[in-house]
């Protein structure tokens, strides 16, 4: 950490430079951000601004606008991540309805549009006007007839590969960090990883684009995790027009967390879940600050996005499939991405069209099974033997024999089940942009209502049974299939992310019913409990492992009883650490020094002898300080003794002259002693968000450990292959 | 820390005590705790579980009873909280109407209680019924007329006299810790400050007694934060029933967390609420765990709660008033804890009676405030004039012109709040169990539905008016004044308590509707700014700031550019630091230096000299193993040398048998460098709940900041008496 006190209040001992190089302060990409010292350069920001601003009225407009840019920066984020998630659903809507036909009074419109602004349309043909055409009718003049099934067969699976193979070049093309879901890199990012790029407007622009591409072409993917991407990458943007923001990672990360609950929020029409799922899931860093301006973006973004109104409802939103999974790499097909998702595509295409519960929208599908069969429910799942004797209120209706078409309706969505489990398991982890919230909702719902469905025809025909006697009594309405399919519905997805307040609070947002919380409540923990005793891994944090990112896990309990001894560097046998010295080394020595290593920083002792620590150089910012120096200072040579110390000696007139560079010395390193047990380093690494970290005995320096130290000790410990930690 | 590794790894160093002595890790009263150190004992104590548990099935089975006890406790404390928010709430509302009557037919029947089982009892009469009697009639036979009104009035003042005597002398005689809200001292208490017996028996059931008493009474407090604090004691209670809990103060506030949960659960029947106000509000120390188990609890307990149903509704739960203010200990009444309560709930009892909103309970005036008025509709809130040739369904009123009863009731109105407003700033922080949320929300409520009339009389009156034209058309329902009331609770609740989301959450799930989150949101936003404007601090931080504990806001930006050579001791001038070497003292040398000073701990260093430092020991254990070692170990004299060190050398043989005291050192201690940015300090004491920090410079030991030296720092830094600061 740069001490910000020392870098402006001692500009006396400094005889060049007293703005900062530019870049100082920077981080490469694939490395990791210094929290503590961020949060420092965001402090001595805030104390330059409110000083300055008692000298006048500008300056005093301009520390009021900085103090609102928060809050402004939430508004834009809200409106932006509000408009996009509309225009999107806009556009699903309308392509997912060109695979089969087209609207003759302007092709703009989707099939509900088209048939709503027809005057002939009665309330039990909605579907159905003469200004929806299939592409038979509109091609062979035919609506019927298997020649006019074959025909739109053929041109549904057409435009799905075109679709599909749209996306997957432009992503290849134009963005390759646009495919995923994303979740995982937004977890690595926000706990201090640095990857340019991929929150980039380009990466804005083509996922979007992207998203309604696949989405459109039917694949089992949603476009939920995607969302969370698309809105980080717009708080990306706002954050870049700031310099608050822009020039401050940790703050930057604020921004990020709040926007990653505006995500969510649109992606499901929930304000409250999308923060809770931020601050559960999501993000790393969460002061209540954030919390507060994250409800505000996530709000702000549900309104926009109800403003636009894209369903006709305000209430649910659609909803699409998502997966991604870590057998990735193993695929063959994997290799030819294009060639992997056409082949998908066109699987997907073919089965999917002729089951009537694959081919419609994954959204519309949970929606019809988490509905309850009311008088007037036309659907093949409502197809109960009414009693013709019994009069009743509408919404009072008893338990029923289930009718022919409620069996077929049960065979259809077993093949659909295994269909989509499937389908699923080679959708993730595709090329594209791609969803896993919506289709393990859509297999819960599915399996829910199956086994709804089987105990409300258990508890008629056989309510003298002993489970159902003491509750159900004939001619009662009992049972809810709709009910087990919403519990279904959230076991799965609470399986699959190892979600669970955030989870009930998004599925009770979601149905408008805080009636159902306990029932959801113990599908929640039922289900985390037992993933849970398969492997502790949620699919984020699998993906997150898989690529390798540093990943500190702040739910993990480290337990090992080691020793931070046991995991500093130098081993034991090692060679000594590379340490400068505060006043004896030459500026050949340090280059020296700096291009043999790799470290990203060194510590800066008294003398080799006495190993007493007095600071921490960033090897980044040693190199741009003597670059700077050689070119900006006269008589700065090989020769140079470097000088960390408050008052270099006077040297003889001849000597080269000396470079300074307390400046650049962080003189506040953090320690921690080689007994300090590696459960409280780990918690210290978490809870601070520390680079590196000193290790001394009896203030003498021993060693270093690093973050990447502290994952692959963790990983070792977990038997794991501590290689699988790759970046810095 | 005592060091987990070194006490149970290095035994054969040791020659004594491998038991560790009685009472090594508590802490003594009003003192903080150390939460790294706690952590390690837990974590130490988990091991030897996981370790012992492979032996055989026994120590298995333990250790999976182990590992499943904080369920257990969750379960047991949303049981038991549930179970007395019933209890309380059924016997609040016997006694609330014995003030005015008594059934006859069974005299532990409240007035509803005992029309409802009375078969005459219609729709519209169902508070008259003739088993239920006034004190006047049935007393003097007279139910109407001057001599009984008068009666009536008298004896509800005397059993209003006599409840808050009676609660006054139970809390003064038999649990003093049981008065006020107990929100300021349980945050307190989560940051990690022992308070012995404020979360005891006694105080759980003199505060249970006590509160129905108070709330019976008239008074106008809430029963809200007084049941947080029952549910604090409640899971204090359980966690002494497993060593897990009751043996770690750390663990024990994991627990206590989720009963704040849990007791905000029952009070508002907001489960979510309830996890998301301790999470914002309460907690210091909140890991995700934590969460979970704390929405278990609150699950429980409001499922409990509503088994009971002591309103015979599912939703919304009963309000009532509740306050406490800094300025209490200025009053002169404040010496007469007892005439002080006499006093007010005379006030109280004698101005509430003759205004129908002052004298019903404050829960029931909320509940009518926020309610809409329908056609069937009797208050008469809802005396508007209807229009005899508009026949419209009963759930679509359009605005109407205010009738009579209106004008009346906005006088009353009027008179209520300045009497509510006034009362409760003298009801507060009186020597009772208090609480603050019910009398802000119903301060609220009646400004908001007053401001709601006055725009709806507006609008129907004026509705030409630019501000009206555009969305209130001449018959439409366009203003609600029920809304208007909920936003006003709001409103003022935030800006009492500062609460944001949870404020929220807790809202709609008191009145059951997601719809209005926009309304209500921008009014705890409003509010939060709003008072903001006036000072930073809630009603709880300033209570706790008024009582000098030591309690380090997570929320207060630390923003000063002070270094900890600023705020450490010894000062430049003052006596250096108290240290131990390492090898050189005698036990005599310790004894002196413990009894001269009254430090919690002392810095070991290798020799005066060097300053080098090794490690750190506590007062407390210090004296500890001094005195056990005198006791139970031969030759240990007042002259024996005390050895810190590993191996301490050999010893001619006359010499007295030394001291080893390696093991209750602290191998390592925390340190940061003189020049550490305080914000830095603030920043670790705060995210690793530390009790103290040892500064070094080059390492060398220079000084020590603890806790209360940071607060004082920080209350320096904002023009507040340092002093204040009182426990450490």
């Amino acid at each position: 950490m740069v001490n910000a006190g020392d870098m402006n209040g001692s500009g006396n001992l400094m005889d060049f430079l007293d703005e900062p190089f530019p870049d100082v302060g920077t981080y490469e990409d694939f490395h990791t951000i210094d929290w503590l010292r961020e949060k420092s350069r965001d402090t001595d920001r805030h104390r330059k601004i409110t000083s300055k601003s008692k000298e006048s009225i500008w300056e005093f407009i301009k520390s009021l606008l900085d103090a609102w840019s928060g809050w402004v920066v939430m508004l834009l984020i809200g409106l932006l991540a509000g408009t996009l998630a509309g225009v999107i659903d806009l556009a699903v809507d309308w392509m997912t309805d060109l695979k089969e036909g087209v609207c003759l009074s302007a092709f703009w419109y989707s099939h509900e549009q088209c048939c709503w602004t027809s005057n002939e349309t009665t309330f039990d043909d909605r579907d159905k006007c003469p200004q929806w055409q299939k592409w038979s009718e509109l091609l062979v003049n035919q609506s019927e007839g298997a020649s006019a099934y074959i025909l739109n067969y053929f041109l549904y699976i057409m435009w799905a590969l075109c679709f599909a193979f749209l996306a997957v070049s432009l992503v290849r093309v134009f963005a390759p960090y646009a495919c995923g879901s994303g979740i995982p890199e937004i977890k690595t990012i926000l706990s201090g990883f640095i990857i340019r790029g991929y929150l980039g407007k380009w990466t804005l622009l083509i996922k979007t684009v992207t998203l309604v591409l696949v989405v459109s072409s039917g694949l089992s993917l949603g476009k939920e995790g995607p969302l969370v991407h698309v809105a980080c990458c717009c708080g990306n943007f706002f954050s870049s027009l700031f310099s608050k923001y822009s020039k401050n990672e940790g703050k930057r990360r604020e921004v990020l967390s709040a926007a990653a609950a505006a995500g969510v929020s649109v992606a499901f029409g929930a304000p409250i879940g999308g923060v809770l799922f931020s601050l559960e899931e999501v993000s790393y860093y969460f002061p209540l600050k954030t919390l507060w301006r994250s409800f505000f973006a996530a709000l702000v973004a549900a309104f926009t996005l109800r403003s636009i109104n894209p369903f006709g409802n305000s209430r649910l939103v659609l909803f699409y499939v998502e997966y991604h999974t870590p057998w990735r790499k193993t695929t063959r097909l994997g290799k030819y991405p294009v060639l992997e998702v056409i082949v998908i595509t066109a699987i997907t295409a073919v089965i999917a069209y002729p089951n009537p519960y694959t081919r419609r929208s994954t959204s519309e599908l949970i929606s019809e099974l988490f509905n309850d069969c009311g008088a007037l429910e036309s659907s093949q799942l409502c197809d109960y033997i009414n009693d013709p004797n019994m009069t009743r209120p509408v919404d009072d209706i008893p338990d029923r024999p289930a009718g022919p078409g409620v069996y077929t309706a049960m065979w259809q969505l077993a093949l659909a089940l295994v269909f989509k489990i499937v389908i699923t398991i080679f959708t993730f982890g595709m090329k594209i942009p791609s969803g896993l919230f919506i289709p393990s909702m859509a297999v819960g719902a599915m399996a829910g209502r199956m086994v709804g469905i089987g105990v409300e025809q258990l508890a008629y025909h056989h309510h003298d049974w002993i489970i159902f006697r003491n509750w159900c009594r004939p001619g009662a309405d009992c049972v809810t299939p709709g009910l087990y399919a919403m519990v279904g519905a959230a076991a799965c997805l609470g399986g699959v992310t190892r979600m669970t307040v955030s989870l009930v609070v998004i599925m009770f947002e979601l149905t408008g019913g805080l009636e159902y919380i306990v029932p959801l409540m113990a599908a929640a923990v039922t289900s985390k409990w037992v993933a849970d005793a398969f492997g502790k891994e949620g699919i984020y944090e699998a993906h997150i492992h898989l690529n390798g990112y540093p990943f500190l896990d702040v739910k993990d309990e480290f337990t090992h009883r080691t020793l931070a001894t046991d995991v500093m560097r130098p081993r034991r046998g090692e060679a000594p650490l590379s340490v400068l010295t505060q006043d004896s080394m030459t500026v050949e020595d340090v280059e020296t020094l700096i291009k043999e290593t790799d470290y990203n920083g060194f510590p800066v002792v008294v003398s080799k002898d006495s190993e007493r620590l007095i600071g921490f150089a960033q090897r980044r910012e040693l190199i741009l300080a003597i670059k700077n120096a050689r070119q900006r200072q006269d008589g700065v040579v090989s020769n140079s003794i470097v000088y960390f110390t408050e008052d270099p000696p006077e040297l003889p007139p001849n000597s080269p002259h000396p470079l300074k560079l307390r400046r650049i010395l962080n003189l506040s390193p953090f320690t921690v002693t080689d007994h300090t047990p590696m459960e409280t380093v780990v918690d210290i690494f978490r809870k601070l968000g520390l680079r590196q970290c000193l290790v001394t005995r009896s203030g003498r320096l021993l060693g270093i450990i690093t973050k990447k130290d502290v994952l692959r000790h963790m990983a070792q410990m977990a038997n794991q292959d501590p290689e699988s930690i790759m970046f810095n």
